[in-house]
């Protein structure tokens, strides 16, 4: 079949230009001034026999970053990112990633460990690439793309014809013609894309001499990662090319089909590529990237997508390469990798012709004008080979002193960018932070994360069969549905609370003046709290901490109240200090004093300045995505400061705390201070109980407390229990203004995959 | 102390007021002709060790309905009204409840059965009363009123005094002098609320006569229920109240405590009146009311609230009965009780003097008008006898040709408007139909329910020291949290259920018309529909069963859908017809399928004529609480019919079936019809998977299935899930327009208590 006229005949357009996309990237982790590591693969990690997203490949220095199957690249790269900062921040303070394929500073051979897998077939596979290329090349670093085409197209396309009666051995095909034209102009991408030029001599220790000059791709020339010349497979069938690929398994000239590597790989489902002949070509992976030291995280999304519409035009040919066209396209690379950068190279005019076509067909397919743009770029590219990644770097090259010293400087600059807002996950930016932590946490310890809905905050996490869910960070099936309901309900909360003989403010409402002054008797002498029931900003409240006197005050502080709301409440006062209790399961894992919005005076600078001051802290912000918020100083925070005889030029004497608001919200700037270890251990246990009354598994109890040193007593002048609360706030308590950090992310994890621990 | 004085100054009014109530109310179950029936307690009320609600007394023909402790008298007698409509709407067809105190067509007393009662003992101290009094005179029935008065109240007056050190002595004491100022007065209230002036000549079968006439309480007499002359009991202490009383039972002259049938029982947390020495008297238990034959349920509000004045009284009064004015009161007692209904009575004087006093206190404590109407209207049935219950009731009895007759005719009037609205529970009927529903099987199995926030249909159920909580009829701890938030989010669902291999049909939104357009190629030559994503009567709503075949077609189903919203899906178009599955636990529980409103021509009669008979269903009403709605004539009604080349006055012939709606919901006017045992059960099994892959315990999933007769097979065009609901409605299972109805609120009971099963 003619599968352009198809396309364009059935409107395909948009389903050939749909596909799952993977990345993975290794890279070596180097000192500050760029030397190989001789660490161990950090504990952190946790176990490489099932982490999805941060692997080793050949050394334990070798990181080996792998990002979950996506339907767009701009997904992929999203999640390069997040894996990069979560390893990044993971990292011991003196370790980075290098941006270079070609290894920097290279250790004794003696001193390279081999990846110390659990897996004793993979360590011993490992210990004959050892013997048959030595350490050093295998240290070589780049990044695979794994593509798979719409299941839905090739479907489609396969109903559309009548060659074929088997829709897996038309897949196969599909597969393998667009392997083939790969080959054959791959190395057009390695003319674009090449970004190993140089590598210091001591890396050629196998009798190979170190070629002069610059080159355009050390690691896909002959010095690089290949097998000796002899191995070759047939692509004519998929047959054939299993049937080569085990002859050379078997006679020993490979020690396991993944020795081959070969620029393509036709993956399925399982291991062996015999298993392919069953099910059939599910994706292909593409090896031949250099790592892109320009770009943060080794690739750029442009490049990436251009790559993508690159391996569409290989299937969209009118022909399919031969078996000798293929040998050709291998020798052809051969040839660019060893060109100088800087130099035409000399196969433009194919160069030329491929990248026409490729605008010819995006052109055919509707793609927009930001993808054409980028192949007429690369088209630039082509004669202009300054331009590349590859002749941008060796011109970096040559005006830096050293060759690692521009490795190790990029090398911090990224982990300094990938560091610097360590509260947030930068690609997930549109979630909730205590969501970012959440998924840090589970990326850094390997547990499957799939984002089921971004903006609703849902994740679905795996780990082997047992899957769970979250919703907003800690909303999980651990919880019942009927606890949200209880807490969400104030009255049903009190009387469940009161039931479990919990210390509780009891509190009658009111919806007019009158029937609250008729209930007078019922508060006389009693310390009463007066309010709105929805309370703004402290207004309408009176406290009788005393008790209530006199019928006149009393109808008085309703009557205020009244102005702020159409009910009102008179409840209990409960003398203290109100505390968050972070509660899981059967824990108080932190507890949490908030401070109204607040600045310490120095005798020396005015309150503006003060905040002003205050507010550089890197925790705090303007929006909903830092820890904590800046202090404004608007008329609420005036109003406040009235109130204390100052304005914000006032310049308060050392040691004045000044108050800027009367609420103690977070989100208007207030202070968080952990006081989990100080908290006498009675409350937290009251916590823990009111949890489980409330059938929570994860809580945050709000207790008032009077004396926090002082063991608890079952009176509600010792304590008394505020409100209890479903989904409870955790970045306060993992990244407190005050006081340790309480990671109960991690926690979470820990409840939902028990086997973990 | 002196109490008036106390409340006055200290403003305690409102407390003095307050209170807990209960009432127990026994009955005859009779049959239509008044006769006590001789059938056993009806199995369906489940086990008599533990029912909370509905016991037996002591034959098996008697009743004994009881309202859980309440904080007012309108809460009692809701009560009160929804335990009878369980009961008289569980009673076999032929049996009712007899609406008198006194026995009405006593059969043999062999025929009378003793309470078959789990506990031994309570079965031999029947046998006991049966050889000491006889069957007959252990068939009276009448009210017990149990009062205690605030706690709250009594601990402030406690504070207030210098006289007791011991709160528990002081609280006994003031309970006390109410007992015994009521013993002095109570004639009053039997001269009041008496209602049984006569009985058959063949109750006095042990050597009494059957006195001349009419009398006011036979019940209340020597006739009655009383103890043997000798039996007297101090109530000069608690102490001697004690002992006195233990004295009679060691003399073998009372069998056990609870056979000293006084007018009052003064009640702690225990069974034995020792027991009151530790921890005090909690309430008291006022026993001499007749049940009053012209009240529904035995009582009237008002008359309660009177009583409950009358108590108060009783601790008001600046005496205290002596134990020589107990026994006065007591003769008093028994005097009154043996005047003629239509006499006045011979104390009058006294009665209308407290009457007086008790006007004079509710004007102190600045009562409700009402309530001291309600005094006004009792001192003057102090002076028109012929206007007391007993009063009426003669006259009444002297009309009817025979006294069973008006019992009879009462019995079964009060049985048919308590069956009237047979899906509600009148009481309760500002709460959900499904909560009803719930409630109903609640108080007819004996599980404790308490309501918790009747505004948001949250409910506290107990067996035991088991606790549940439901919401909404069906929200319990059995479905974890994370469910309905997966269900709630319809994106989230689908990629759920699309992970569980379940078939769902597949959308794409948009939010204009370009992008929708140039995503054409996705769905050509598929079937699908495009809709609004929030779907308004089936506004903007296009569906191509054939495939979308052609671009222009596409964009115009399109625009029309974005006339009615801003974002417009387009999803996989499945044939078939879409039915509810109700599933819970392990099993689909019903399937329903919901058609549009519609009437079925007959060839005579008009639309608007079929829809108002129609209409007639009793189960169809205007508001919120009926199971079925009523069909509107209204304007998309008439578009509808248009649409049909009819008017509302058109008449349709014989046999056509008539839309008036293209929805189906029942809310407008659709007709609900059970499934459940048509449907193949493969499909009722598939809903079960779904509800478990969503996490959930109870599920409405809706299915979209073509040929219900077929089994289930692995692709979209067999059956497809449309959606799966949380909380999932019970009532149109429970009262199906057509076919079977399934109680599935008593599934969800046996799902949270198990061990009742």
């Amino acid at each position: 079949m003619n599968i352009q006229q198809a396309i364009k005949q059935y409107h395909l357009e948009l389903l050939f230009q749909q596909g799952t996309f993977g990345i993975e990237k290794e890279s070596q982790r180097v000192t500050a001034d760029g030397k190989i590591v001789t660490t161990p693969h950090p504990a952190i990690f946790g176990n490489r026999s099932y982490h999805p997203y941060i692997q080793t490949d050949f050394a334990e220095s070798q990181l080996e970053l792998i990002t979950p199957p996506q339907k767009s690249l701009k997904e992929s790269l999203r999640w390069l990112s997040a894996i990069h900062e979560v390893v990044l921040r993971s990292l011991p303070e003196n370790e980075y990633i290098s941006p270079f394929s070609m290894p920097l500073a290279l250790p004794a051979e003696s001193e390279i460990q081999v990846a110390q897998l659990d897996n004793r077939e993979d360590v011993a596979y490992r210990e004959h690439l050892v013997s048959s290329y030595g350490k050093y090349k295998q240290m070589i670093s780049g990044i695979h793309y794994n593509f798979q085409l719409s299941d839905e197209f090739v479907d489609r396309l396969f109903a559309l014809q009548k060659e074929y009666q088997d829709p897996i051995a038309f897949r196969n095909d599909l597969y393998l013609k667009l392997g083939k034209n790969f080959l054959r102009y791959q190395w057009i991408l390695v003319y674009l894309f090449a970004a190993s030029p140089s590598v210091e001599s001591v890396f050629f220790n196998r009798g190979q001499i170190k070629p002069e000059g610059f080159v355009r791709s050390l690691r896909s020339s002959h010095y690089g990662y290949v097998n000796h010349a002899e191995i070759k497979v047939s692509y004519e069938s998929l047959q054939q090319y299993v049937e080569t690929l085990e002859h050379w398994v078997k006679s020993g000239k490979l020690i396991a089909e993944k020795e081959f590597y070969s620029n393509i790989r036709f993956r399925g489902a399982k291991k062996h590529v015999r298993e392919l002949l069953a099910k059939g070509i599910r994706y292909v992976e593409f090896r031949l990237f250099d790592l892109n030291p320009f770009a943060q995280y080794g690739i750029e999304l442009a490049d990436a997508e251009f790559i993508h519409t690159f391996i569409l035009l290989m299937a969209w040919l009118e022909t399919t390469a031969t078996q000798d066209e293929i040998e050709l396209g291998k020798q052809r690379l051969a040839e660019v990798a060893l060109e100088h950068p800087l130099t035409v190279t000399r196969y433009q005019q194919e160069g030329l012709d491929i990248l026409n076509q490729l605008e010819q067909m995006l052109l055919s397919l509707g793609a927009s004008a930001e993808t054409i743009a980028t192949v007429k770029q690369k088209q630039q590219q082509m004669l202009s080979p300054e331009t590349t990644i590859c002749g941008r770097l060796v011109q970096q090259m040559q005006q830096a002193t050293d060759y690692h010293q521009l490795g190790a400087k990029l090398a911090q600059q990224y982990k300094a960018a990938a560091v610097e807002r360590y509260y947030a996950l930068t690609a997930f930016d549109n979630m909730e932070l205590s969501t970012q932590a959440l998924m840090f946490d589970l990326i850094q310890q390997g547990i499957n994360v799939e984002i089921l809905d971004e903006n609703d905050q849902f994740l679905c996490l795996q780990y082997g069969d047992h899957i769970e869910y979250v919703k907003n960070g800690n909303m999980t099936a651990k919880d019942s549905y009927i606890s949200p309901l209880i807490m969400e309900n104030k009255v049903v909360t009190k009387k469940v609370l009161a039931k479990g003989g919990f210390n509780v403010p009891q509190s009658l409402e009111f919806r007019n003046v009158s029937d609250a002054v008729a209930s007078y008797p019922l508060f006389e002498h009693r310390a009463v709290v007066i309010k709105p029931k929805s309370t703004n900003f402290g207004l309408g409240i009176t406290i009788f901490k005393q008790g209530v006197e006199n019928i006149d005050d009393f109808r008085q502080a309703i009557e205020i109240a009244f102005r702020e709301d159409k009910e009102v409440m008179v409840e209990d006062y409960l003398v203290g200090t109100e505390y968050r209790f972070f509660v899981l399961g059967d824990e108080t894992l932190a507890v949490l004093l908030r401070e109204p919005a607040n600045v310490i005076g120095d005798g020396k600078h005015s309150v503006a300045e003060l905040v002003a001051a205050k507010n550089q802290h890197p925790l705090r912000g303007d929006g909903s995505r830092t820890p904590l918020k800046k202090i404004a100083l608007g008329e609420i925070e005036k109003l406040q400061l009235k109130e204390q005889g100052l304005t914000i030029d006032s310049i308060p004497e050392a040691g004045r705390k000044v108050q800027l608001r009367a609420n103690s919200n977070i989100s208007t700037g207030g202070d968080s201070i952990d006081m989990t270890d100080l908290m006498h251990p009675s409350y937290k246990e009251i916590a823990v109980k009111i949890t489980k009354a409330m059938g929570a598994a994860v809580c945050g109890v709000d207790l008032i407390v009077p004396d926090y040193t002082k063991p608890a007593e079952a009176r509600l002048s010792s304590w008394g229990v505020i409100e209890a609360n479903f989904n409870p706030m955790m970045m306060m308590h993992i990244f407190p203004y005050q006081g340790k950090s309480r990671r109960v992310t991690k926690n979470v994890i820990k409840m939902l995959f028990p086997e973990l621990a």
